[in-house]
């Protein structure tokens, strides 16, 4: 508790003055006010994150938490829990999503095994297992608060160990079995929406199987009562041990001044989370992709935020987080390559309203 | 009229043996079924334009047409008229958003003067001006059908040489002050909506300025009573050099069996005639990006297609069509180097509705 006590504590706000003179150097370019969009808002948002208002990453590193969800008992997913032994182990032979999408952005992976209910390799994995996946939350918490806290904790040693060896932006990702459930769950707690809403059909549900999801979420939450307004207690009694270390990520990388890409819908619930713990949080993050998961509207609308890319990606694994490094460049390349109205013999196009 | 009937009479349709292949291809890969969204759809789109189900792009180019608009002289755009030829010669001097976007992408630009009102340098700059800029369509046609024909045909021998030189992939651009109202009266009478419903604000309008627009807009429906049926008609009448030029190209890659990335608004309205030319036609564009332009939303919908990217760019020049070149990249990776179910050690996924 005292590690997460100091990070909270040690989050500052963004650099207001540079993402000012951020936001006049874009106005100065040849373009219509504003017309960049989403790579305008990004340039000024890192610009306040690093006090930089030009930011070339040089060595991106998406963090996938894997961890198993004891409420599968349930009949929440349409794949066997083994599953997620079976992938995280995967990731370290190069032919899995996360791989492909990383060779095509040039940047790393860091597996993490938070608590697969299965033995995994040694090598390519770091070893940070806090237990052997959760209990079902339909019977009682997921996890106690401290362990919950012992993953958030995790969650910001590990950004904070890859920031230590160079890593200047994190994404974040995924392997879980049964965590677009404890996802819903989460969201509907600290949203306040109903589980209906909220709830998807994950790697492929029936509409049956859709039904007893909800049920199950309803159930977890009834029995649980989790306190909206205490994110660790969410976390700990309808989450996981993969949202918690998730969401320490998101800490970490904001105490440590690094931008931290927001996955899809199981990152975002993590990076809402984060953002209840500590508002400032919300600065460091950036959005990647609309999920194509059902809640990730709702999700979007409590984080406030506008993802750039919407390729119905339901796949995770920090997939859609590595796609936002390569449009980083394009950000770089338009703070410095692009001429200014002056050098283009034109007047700004003055907007009349 | 004689290249334009043999282009129409020369589209074929996809390859759809190709197209199932790559679809069960997909579908044996270590992924929940469908779960790359557009990157499958368009694994599959591509497979059937070329008849190859691997597809490496080697030469992308995009052909920027740039052309002036009568219509200005209603007072539908916050800038000059002369910002057309300004910016169009400062596309050959690389600092426009149209160059940082193309060398991000590693892409070619292939810049097109259709009809600039002035003088523009010879030295990087394909000189087929059919006129000096349209008519005021407020006030009669823009253009005779016989300079709209000439116009669509420029665009299709364009397209067809830059295939001949190596292009194996076109994307689309435009530079043309008062473009965005040509293109919202295009769309206003192909779609049969109102202009209050399809006109934006281009570069920057007040609300006093959008209600001239629109009233520009149904003056030039009302004046020329373009006939809906008849895209020529439409495009001669209401619309402009550029956008006939646009909507050329998109033909002239579709006959040569080479996809064409339609931009924002403006390409995307070319693309709308081309296809209401030819409904074959749809099946070689790609979308790129919703722009930020108010009618994006009902063009997409006319066009039935669903682009991978929401950045709230508007800023044209073929910036947005530019970004989808290295997606292309990561459909040849999943294609190439994502592992099958069989080698990762898991059964299949299967959607349970």
């Amino acid at each position: 508790m005292e590690k997460l006590r100091k990070t909270l504590e040690g989050i500052n706000p963004l650099h207001s003055t540079v993402m000012e003179e951020t936001k006049a150097y874009l106005d100065s370019l040849t373009k219509p006010l504003g017309s960049l969009g989403w790579l305008e808002d990004t340039a000024v948002q890192l610009a306040g994150i690093t006090g930089k208002m030009r930011n070339k990453f040089r060595k991106p590193v998406v963090i996938i938490g894997a961890a198993d969800n004891g409420v599968v008992e349930e009949g929440v997913s349409s794949c066997p829990q083994e599953v997620t032994a079976t992938v995280t182990a995967n990731f370290t032979k190069g032919f899995t999503g996360i791989n492909v999408f990383s060779r095509f952005a040039g940047c790393e992976i860091v597996v993490v095994d938070v608590g697969v209910k299965a033995p995994l390799p040694q090598e390519g994995i770091l070893q940070r297992k806090i237990r052997w996946g959760t209990d079902n939350f339909t019977k009682g918490p997921a996890l106690t608060r401290e362990e919950a806290i012992r993953a958030v904790e995790t969650g910001i040693s590990v950004a904070e160990e890859e920031v230590r060896k160079g890593a200047d932006i994190i994404g974040t990702g995924e392997m879980g079995i049964g965590n677009t459930t404890t996802s819903a769950a989460v969201l509907a707690v600290l949203s306040g929406k109903p589980a209906s809403l909220v709830a998807g059909r994950g790697a492929g549900l029936s509409d049956e199987a859709m039904q007893n999801k909800i049920k199950v979420i309803e159930k977890g939450i009834a029995v649980n009562r989790p306190d909206p307004r205490d994110p660790l207690d969410v976390l700990a009694k309808v989450g996981g041990l993969d949202l918690a270390f998730l969401a320490g990520v998101f800490l970490g990388g904001a105490y440590c001044r690094v931008p931290v890409v927001i996955d899809g819908f199981i990152a975002g619930v993590a990076a809402l989370a984060a953002v209840r713990l500590c508002e400032k949080v919300r600065g460091y993050c950036l959005p990647s992709h609309s999920s194509a998961e059902a809640g990730a509207r709702i999700l979007l609308e409590e984080l406030k935020m506008r993802p750039p890319l919407d390729m119905g990606l339901r796949l995770g694994e920090g997939t859609g987080a590595a796609l936002v490094f390569p449009l980083l460049e394009l950000i770089y390349r338009v703070m410095t390559e692009m001429g200014t109205f002056a050098q283009a013999g034109i007047e700004q196009y003055v907007p009349q309203n």
